[in-house]
């Protein structure tokens, strides 16, 4: 593929051609030679989407929530895009796939894009991927991005942390183990939902966010609010669309959402740069056969891994 | 602190000085100019321990099973250092603090050292940490190094991916969605522990991994063993014992061994190069403060990240 093409490419996903965005789509998430020089073409239509969160266990009905909150926005006439992420496990990718069709056979509808991601990537690499499926979407020209994962690990968090405003969802009937794992992602959560809220136990859960937020220290001086949902039925979905739209505002105010996004991109920009510094070295000659063969002297004792790594970048600048 | 001083500070850590261990372990944690001089005077020393790492839900009973484990070699005469990972929340450092202290106290041994480290890194920050000391414990002579992680997520997967053998420890009455959690970290388990073996529903989680097992590929032929223990007691212990040392002689035969050590090499080595093509970044005047300049101009969409990356990488080949 040429240069040319990509700026054909985006050209037509521009214009809404559907076909068109899911192979920009394929060709960022393969990162092959030109996926930079296609993020690169999107990036001047990037910027002014929101991009939305939401995480939580598995189970915590976070597909039906954010089906239900995608066809909300759609009814105000907004446009959105949907990225769901599962990394946790091979056996559930086709069970979010099954949701996904559904939700995409309901609604025929060019204003959304649905894309299901569950492929385990390396360690930072999802996130990345996410990061750039989401760019792409975008570009097309869609307002609000919705980006839905398993929240159990780092991996999940740097996903999140891509977003603008992130939901935690929650479910009553959790135990002390769950609690305890989701304390990583107290930090994270701009605001939370207690879903199946009609289930018992749902304030024993809110009960447990407010002692927790106690603990922690607050968002900016915002305490995160927390809002039920039933999801199934669409109970309290408007109250989280108003508590979504607040969070936006506070975020447009006082520079707050410029500063989310530099923090983003300072890391961003980190990560392009280790990918091509990585690139050059193998350019210069370290091949994959070369690094097996320097791992399997390093195993054997035969070579210092720390005098050989600069030895290896010192070569890269001869 | 000079390479002198280095190669003086690893000489009496070779000789038994625990002092010099632990200011060694703080330089590796620390990160520091000199860390790597350090771990390349230690490596020469590195290689024959076994590296065992524990993972499993919180709660599941990993430290006093890590307790036992380490008591059990002692007192077959082999040396043992304990590194204790916790790094999902701020407030279960203390607990895992004072139970390591409670240990150290009971011995006075100095066969036995035990670190904990309770510090979220970056991403993948914690797990290069850990393995560096886990070098260094291994320098001073432990013959064991115990490595016990929460394994909630990809940094705790990174973590005992670094080990030789991989124990993963079960409890009874999990919810379903702590088993679904757990689908991440089956397939790196070389030998499951079912703690708490006295509770109603042992024998239902022993036919839910025998169950996912069948699901899952075998681990290049072996199917990893269970075994039932109640750390409290010390019951089963003994089988626990005897499963690492049949899985450390699998290890040991066909070259096992040599495979996964060249493979965590492998990526070591190119983390040690990411790390030194980034310093000369640096060093070539990226320094943090134009960093934030480059951020907020990307944020703004004034400066197009691909673009400026491929810019930033051919100055400093200039």
């Amino acid at each position: 593929m040429s240069t040319l093409e990509i700026s054909q490419l985006v050209e037509r996903l521009r214009a809404g051609d559907v076909r068109a965005l899911a192979r920009a789509i394929s060709l960022v998430e393969n990162d092959g030679p030109l996926s930079r020089d296609l993020l690169s073409a999107c990036f001047p239509h990037t910027g002014r989407a929101i991009r939305i969160g939401i995480t939580g266990s598995p189970g915590a009905g976070k597909s039906t929530l954010t089906d239900r909150l995608a066809r909300s926005y759609r009814s105000k006439g907004m446009t959105v895009g949907v990225i769901a992420v599962d990394p946790t496990s091979p056996f559930t990718g086709g069970a979010i796939l099954g949701d996904r069709i559904r939700m995409q056979e309901g609604l025929h509808d060019t204003g959304l894009y649905v894309r299901s991601m569950a492929t385990r990537g390396s360690l930072g690499g999802l996130a990345r991927t996410t990061a750039d499926v989401a760019s792409v979407i975008e570009a097309s020209g869609k307002e609000i991005i919705l980006i839905e994962t398993v929240g159990v690990g780092q991996d999940e968090i740097d996903i999140v942390r891509l977003a603008d405003i992130t939901i935690v969802v929650l479910v009553p009937g959790m135990g002390d183990d769950v609690q305890s794992i989701k304390a990583g992602i107290m930090e994270i959560a701009d605001i939370f939902v207690i879903n199946k809220a009609d289930q018992e136990g749902a304030d024993r859960v809110e009960k447990e966010v407010r002692a927790m937020q106690s603990l922690t220290t607050r968002h900016e001086g915002r305490t995160p609010p927390i809002v039920k949902t039933v999801a199934t039925t669409g109970d309290g979905l408007d109250k989280l669309a108003l508590a979504i739209g607040e969070m936006k505002e506070w975020l447009q105010s006082d520079g707050r959402m410029e500063a989310r996004r530099k923090q983003y991109w300072r890391d961003r920009l980190v990560q392009l740069l280790l990918s091509l510094l990585m690139r050059q070295l193998r350019e210069h000659g370290l091949s994959e056969s070369e690094l097996d063969h320097y791992a399997e002297r390093i195993a054997c004792g035969e070579e210092d891994p720390y005098r050989l790594a600069d030895r290896l970048v010192a070569y890269d600048k001869n």
